[in-house]
């Protein structure tokens, strides 16, 4: 049911900015793209960080860790005049050595069509294009079983993860 | 043992730049400091890395990695002339949400007196001082105690560490 309907080269670059890139959709009727340039609106990226079940931060804090995140994609669901954010993902990290990705969402209403893959594929992807052989994240009880399906492993080599919480 | 022998603050920010302050030390005939601005010798820090076990990675890479790291912590074995780099931390992260904590390493010859968890508190420490909440990392096997034995949680809410290699 991967649909047939995508932008061209020209409509891609100007919505959505360098590197934007077509999103196989599940509806023939909906375009869906991926882009790294194109600015988010805070408040529609916490309303969909929250629709996923992220609490609320503080706006200030998240524009600064945007700003200072390697990465940051969009998912876009396109539309001439307002294109809609229904999935997003970012990564920290050094450029070279480590890259972690945080706050991987699909809006609900999106979920269930291998959507979560192709972003995560589109992650992948961009991380390896500058260089990066390893990616690591801090996976939710919940989306556990949804890594490893894609060849993520867990605990290699028997690493553990460990939080520190500042009092 | 914790001993006396320590530099006086002109001193510090003279070798050590700013931000530098002294760690207890295990003998008294022996300066130990932290630093965040003196500038490693590249060569002196992929044979401490080694040292306790790391892979040898590109030099060129190494650099970047450092000049994108949000914190670099050298534990410094001082002396007027030649201060030697005994200790290391770095992290990465997006300044205010997110810090990852990468590359820690005690040289063998200076383990077992606690010097570990001082380099830990002050990379803790300096974290918080920028506002960051919840510092993260992936234990290796061996040091999965060492932290735990600090107060970091492990997995907690179930969270579980994910790696993916490029192909």
């Amino acid at each position: 049911m991967i649909g047939s309907y995508s932008l061209t080269t020209e409509e891609l670059q100007e919505a959505y900015g360098d590197g934007a890139c077509n999103c196989p959709s599940p509806n023939e009727q909906m375009a869906l793209v991926f882009s790294q340039a194109r600015p988010f609106d805070l408040v529609e990226l916490e309303q969909l960080l929250r629709s996923v079940g992220w609490s609320q931060r503080p706006m200030r804090k998240v524009q600064i860790a945007l700003d200072n995140s390697l990465l940051k994609v969009g998912l876009w669901r396109h539309d001439q005049s307002f294109p809609r954010l229904i999935g997003f993902a970012r990564c920290t990290g050094d450029g070279v050595l480590e890259a972690t990705v945080w706050d991987v969402a699909v809006h609900p209403i999106y979920q269930g069509f291998g959507l979560g893959k192709l972003l995560m594929d589109y992650v992948n992807r961009s991380l390896r294009d500058i260089g990066i052989r390893r990616i690591t994240l801090f996976a939710d009880p919940g989306v556990v079983a949804f890594y490893k399906s894609q060849g993520w492993l867990l605990e290699p080599k028997g690493h553990r993860c460990a939080f520190w919480y500042a009092n």
